[in-house]
């Protein structure tokens, strides 16, 4: 399973499985003298459960997250960050009876085909666990491009068949579901209620801003910064789909539409979301996220074990709506390290 | 510009701009006892070039490939390939008047804003010239797929407005446009006319269809199947969406639509686009892109010179009015390339 | 520090410093199925410790290493496993004396040129403490190996000025030094309680044999397995040169006394120790390793702190005299990585 | 052969035969800005050639090496840099009678073991015509080190049985064998003729001198400056043996003697070679290098064909009786690619 390394320069490995001792990162690259310090990943890791209540699942998971090397003083000295985050309440009890079942939607199937063996505890390191070791390297991330004023957010957009339809990204950042439109909140909120009875999910679609950008960044041909952003974000579990700026609306439109027109101030407008040819523009760069429906549903699907014999299966327990809004901290986490890397291999190339 | 090698074992780099000697490849980690010649490189070229008296330009573009290293007589030896491909028609007197006025919607600003220098003749680097090269490194990567069965195809399911609605696939290969809909194409066809009266241009949508992929392909966490393709494909220059299986449409459904059941005869449906966790599970990959129009348009458009000046623009010259069905050629093979890399990861821990 | 990672399919990247919570290492791309346990790396962790007793500190170091993730039922899975050994004693009080004083041979005075900022505590992440992290990957290494029955033993052939002149290697693997020579061993034991006594510390010479390495492992050009081996071996601390076969003796031979001659049943004699062109050819891998003496020695020093002030330093508290018989392990590790990740390559393009 | 790319940030890429049409490099990630034009290649190139009436072969090698892309106006944008080295009088003919022998001493056996096909005419990838494209490339790493005013020189310290006794590094530079020492390359000239007429070939010891590097350059733990210097030279065909400062001298000193004091103006010695803990100190940086002979002899040789006879092989032609002094050009070249990819690597994190 080589590809747990994400990074040129800013370089984040992760490893871990739900139901073992603890999943984390390994950060290598990070310059010297960044402040870190523990209470920074836990309020990341914290701000993944927002709105968990609502959308998601009531489990408590205290993420007790600890750097474990790298700072001195909580300053960084150039030296790999280690996070570790234990698993406290791991039950695999729940997951016994369906040991030998693929739940449709889930990769235990793939897992299986590819390594001919796999821990079945939890969805193992398939698990949407595994996320968390993301958000708190993208804290560190976030602190690189803090002293940079770079500034990434996810707002979701999308839950259901419910369309935000104001942008107030202000008060987004308060808001259960992220959501930038209060009353479009408010249906969501409704809509989750009702799912949840019917014991099945959602999907919808997330938006990542990022402000302050500089441009220069990114590398043309194949490292250019929308290939390594939809690289980092299409390997988010529940993702299918990732535009860039106008995106698919880009397909329909003339050239002389899409086309952002320049002045003296800048461009006109930010079809090309902020990247051009690779490189950022330093515009905003506009990402937009389709997120599928979490695959763990209380309603009945058919499957097979893995003798292949046919079964029912409906899985049982506490488990998400949607994925949505815990998924947009991982956004974030995952935009935020490619950012920083190409902003550090950016300089070393000026 | 560290960021022109892709592939972790089957790698790719590229080199070359517009106006330069040429363009080209070179590939290193192709297995030892593969067929590869100089006239299966040209002819994807001029694959490349299918339909271009229609959607693009009249140019003339005899690309004389040749494999410079890497065969022995005619059969690789598991040393790198490159392929070179000259530019033989390269005319920089039409870029001179505008040598130092950006064109919207190209990365002229954003080269200057990173490089601080810039070849301007034909674009340089930022050349779709520059996916020649990707072209011919794809048909290395399909000769190492075709030895396993797998084929990759792409095809034109949106041109500007026009959508295809039959999905006759033997058809599309002979199809101008690549368009799985003779009636479509041929609408697609009256559009093209009709926009390049206008001197505007096109963009559209293509699917890549990959058959016969083993499952068990892809990395998990970061380097997941479908997060390399989208890298991949996004990296063309065009690109700015990529959807994998039901993409966008996913966000819509509910957990119990979106599932693919499974029974021993396989998959009952494809929303995954054959990718589950990040590993292929055997059912065909599906793969949805979204291309911009063309930025070169002869209608007048505001933009600014290096010096910061407002400057109006109108491209001359003979250019296309869509990427569609060039980029086709493009899209196949960055996927194949990207199978081919995974492929051999595979191997190496099985 | 990016550089923390070695390895392109079996990849090891450690973390950690001497006086922090631990160090440690995660490997990815470990191929499935291999039986990995708690044991082995603590045993492999103790065998680190061999003859500390005689040449080295009287330090107790209990490892309680534990496997946090990637193994199910003692089985890898092909996810990530990560090894955590806690620092159990760090005193970092010895060290606040010299916090700000460079130790003349250690890397105090550079990673404050690198960095500038240092954990001076234990010496940070220069620590011999960091070689722990790849001694517990080398044994996941050893493991992949051992399935191929390639076995990897390092042996000490020369400390300070005592020579090995016999090569019992099935006596030195009880032996205190690793010495093949019981002989040269006691002269051994009493040139360290001599240098001891004097307050400095001994250098000496290590030999690498590996056995049973297949035929065909190596990348030609940068690649080369003797030139991967030499960068593993050259980044361990202590190490100031390294040979492969005849190494340095080769270049006073003549083509004919050089070339290993070829008959049907294999090669002649082994001045290429085992690699020709970059590639194994199936004879014992040799490689033979320069070690300096330890740097901290209680004898007065000339050096500088860090405003550059004069300042004379004796090193106390118990140090090793040499790096001798614990870099055995760690020369041992480095290779065994090295060629897990070169099997693993070998196998993507056979 | 994966394997045939060097660097992390300024990435040397090389491929091509001996017999083929030619070989070169591709060089990406070096800085905009860099003034680079074809005659600097071609003097690289012809430097490489020195003291071949003497010590080499009298064939004629008229390097017309181009640059391909990557420069506008012989200053480069940041794009890739490739360089194309034809081979213009490859005779494959005098290779003919000996295509399924292997030849001692040469990779012709390893690369059968490895690949099962090899191309056998000029020793194909394993030919030092392949070093033509190392020294090309190391003609970019030196113009970008020159701006930083670091300088890298590799002499001639032994020949054969002949040793430099004075160091008298101005006159070397124009030496036929880059010998700093008058009378010991007089005896080298009489040695060559003596083993030319023997018909066997000589080995000997090329010492590398960094001069101007800064301190702070190296990765600490596995890409330490030494570990990649080490490496990038014993990626070079002939060599056996690299030692960094003291080398094996090291490990006879006890650590009074080996350690380097410092003082306010600097070390007072350079046991260390310019690199502790695997960060440059500031120091010039001291390179030692065992060179074994070449093995392509006149003198009779037993051996073995493809299928296992026995056979007796007598080497025709015009071969070289040392690497030395065209491997110098070699030495120099990794070593100025390697240092100039470890400078930006410290400006990324800088």
């Amino acid at each position: 399973m080589a590809g747990n390394t994400t990074g040129q320069i800013f370089k984040v490995t992760t490893y871990g499985e739900s139901h073992g001792s603890g999943v984390g990162a390994v950060i290598d690259g990070c310059p010297p003298g960044i402040a870190i310090n523990n209470r920074m990943i836990r309020k990341a890791l914290d701000k993944r459960k927002t709105g968990k209540s609502i959308a998601g699942t009531d489990r408590k998971e205290p993420d007790q997250a600890e750097i474990t090397s790298g700072i001195f003083k909580e300053v960084t000295t150039g030296t790999p960050l280690m996070i570790f985050i234990p698993n406290k309440e791991a039950d695999s009890d729940a997951y016994k009876d369906i040991a030998d079942i693929y739940r449709p939607g889930h990769g235990d199937i793939t897992y299986m085909q590819k390594y001919k063996i796999r821990d079945w505890r939890g969805g193992g390191r398939a698990s949407a666990r595994e996320t968390a070791a993301r958000v708190a390297a993208g804290a560190v991330a976030k602190a690189v491009l803090n002293k940079e004023n770079i500034r990434v957010d996810a707002y979701t957009i999308r839950l259901g068949s419910i369309i935000a339809n104001k942008y107030d990204f202000n008060y987004a950042k308060t808001d259960l579901f992220l959501c930038p439109d209060r009353q479009a909140s408010e249906a969501m909120e409704r809509e989750v209620k009702k799912i949840k009875k019917e014991g099945n999910s959602l999907g919808g679609v997330v938006r990542i801003i990022v402000k302050g950008a500089p441009s220069g960044l990114g590398e043309p041909v194949f490292d250019k910064l929308d290939a390594d952003i939809a690289k980092a974000i299409m390997s988010i579990g529940a993702v299918k789909g990732v535009e860039i700026g106008a995106g698919f609306e880009a397909a329909l439109m003339k050239g002389s539409e899409n086309n952002d027109s320049i002045s003296p101030n800048g461009f006109a407008t930010n079809n090309a979301g902020g990247i051009l040819a690779g490189i950022s523009n330093g515009e905003d760069i506009i990402i937009t996220v389709a997120v599928k429906p979490i695959p763990s549903i209380r309603l009945e699907q058919k499957t097979i074990d893995e003798k292949g014999n046919k079964k029912n299966i409906s899985i049982k327990g506490r488990h998400d709506i949607s994925a949505i809004p815990r998924i947009n901290s991982v956004c974030e986490a995952m935009t935020s390290i490619t950012l920083a890397d190409h902003l550090l291999r950016q300089r070393a190339i000026s």
